[in-house]
């Protein structure tokens, strides 16, 4: 199996793994605005091209970039499609139909021998842009779908931001007792748990949410939060934007398509909330300062 | 939008939302066999019949049994397949192609209209099989594919166990400052760290370095370990599984799937190692006791 080099002179900058934004920090009574370092999520398209001729996506995901080669023959493997001899060569895609930002999130594999026959195997979503794959295109799809969210339809005080994760963990009981589970919590702007899911996982525990809404005749829920217990990726974030909710909270990280979609939509974005501190990432004119 | 009682007479049991299992817990020097509760981890099929008799499957999914249908309203809502006004009713499945064990499993949303057009849309993974969808479908599918692995390969001693944790997180090093990464980690039996991968999603990272062992000639993974900075689900035990890797540490709870998967294909299944301890949930053979 052999690498072509990368695509090289007319391609935009090789996403990183780690992308530098500006955030606010806020602890106890203290702000502080500083750089902030985040776990890029952008989305990789696999192409199958086969020795007949044969071209086909088997796969969109989202993934840190770093290591897509080894993404794509390990999915390739993990799946049954193709193993190690089956490949011929990897290499990021230059077709005449994939945009220049979109060529490092888009690897062809090219097979020793014709493509299989595949069951239907998209992985995790699949837009249906047909301008290729890349952060930028991912949140136009929703730009088609959804407006930004009013920057004044609620404010959330500091205090009542720290009191989110314990809420949500003591409303968690019986179910919470395997330390298996994502939860995911709908709040009002003062902090009150309308509904809480739990699930192995995270999206899940958002989709049971709003289905609640859906179904209860909430939605949209305009001025509510949603907490989650773990981190926050662009699928959470699409997820309380289609659903109207401006304002998501996460125990732990934002990834930097979650801040990109939470600042083009107007969304407010809390990350490593815990304890009396948090990360504003997005939309802090809805997080007053706390009072000295 | 009305929601039909579930399906009735003649129909399994419906799965709950935890497992409850038999464990080997190790801790320091002692050893004990207890009972405990594994978040449940199912598959569920979403369909669509529209008014004009069309149907369609528009999702499986991996998820936690409960609060099924809201999850299937809420899918459809963040998709913008359908709003709470486009659906009519919301049932478990009880066509003739749906088999008991999975009718708890397979969700059917009738809608008031026609079924939209829509993209190919399958989230997550798409088993093949016809049999209906559950657990053990989702065991039989591999079963095709795969052998049980040899018990006798490899022991990993609790005292390489206890080490894995921290050698993982060392070499997080730099890349790991974010917070917002999942990490894998391949090691041999004896503890040393051969490869180590990052990404916003756990499954790529796993898939990571699986492609790094075919691009590289490691493959089948025969006599090692892999270890998962989070939880172990029924994806993670299947990528292991199809690499050859006999055991799987994790640092925090293992789904049931995984575990039933585990113990069908001979792999060992380690959970919460944390410190010097651990959950030891299936090929216990492969961890002598320790030493007193």
């Amino acid at each position: 199996m052999t690498s072509p080099p990368d695509p090289g002179s007319g391609v935009l900058p090789r996403p990183g793994p780690t992308t530098r934004v500006r955030i606010r920090e806020i602890s106890g009574s203290a702000v502080r605005d500083r750089r902030d370092d985040l776990a890029t999520e952008e989305p990789l398209e696999v192409r199958l091209t086969g020795a007949d001729s044969g071209r086909r996506t088997v796969a969109i995901t989202m993934r840190t970039p770093g290591h897509d080669f080894e993404l794509a023959a390990g999915f390739l493997h993990g799946e049954g499609i193709a193993g190690p001899h089956d490949i011929a060569a990897i290499s990021y895609c230059t077709d005449d139909d994939v945009l220049p930002e979109a060529r490092y999130n888009t690897v062809t594999v090219r097979l020793e021998g014709p493509i299989p026959d595949l069951p239907a195997l998209e992985r995790h979503f699949l837009t249906s842009s047909a301008c290729g794959v890349c952060g930028s295109a991912s949140l136009e799809v929703l730009r088609d779908r959804c407006s930004p969210l009013l920057p004044d339809d609620i404010t959330i005080s500091p205090a009542v931001l720290y009191g989110l994760p314990d809420t949500l963990r003591k409303a968690q009981g019986v179910f919470g007792k395997t330390g298996g589970l994502h939860a995911a919590g709908l709040f009002t702007a003062e902090g009150e748990l309308l509904a809480l899911r739990e699930d192995v996982g995270r999206h899940n525990a958002v989709d049971k949410l709003v289905g609640w809404a859906s179904m209860t005749g909430h939605l949209p829920l305009a001025g509510h939060v949603l907490m989650v217990s773990g981190r926050a990726s662009y699928e959470i974030m699409q997820k309380a934007l289609t659903a109207g909710i401006p304002a998501v909270c996460a125990v732990s990280a934002p990834s930097s398509l979650a801040v990109d979609l939470a600042r083009e939509f107007g969304m407010t974005l809390i990350g490593f909330l815990r304890g009396e501190r948090c990360n504003v990432y997005a939309g802090e004119e809805r997080i007053p300062r706390p009072p000295l």
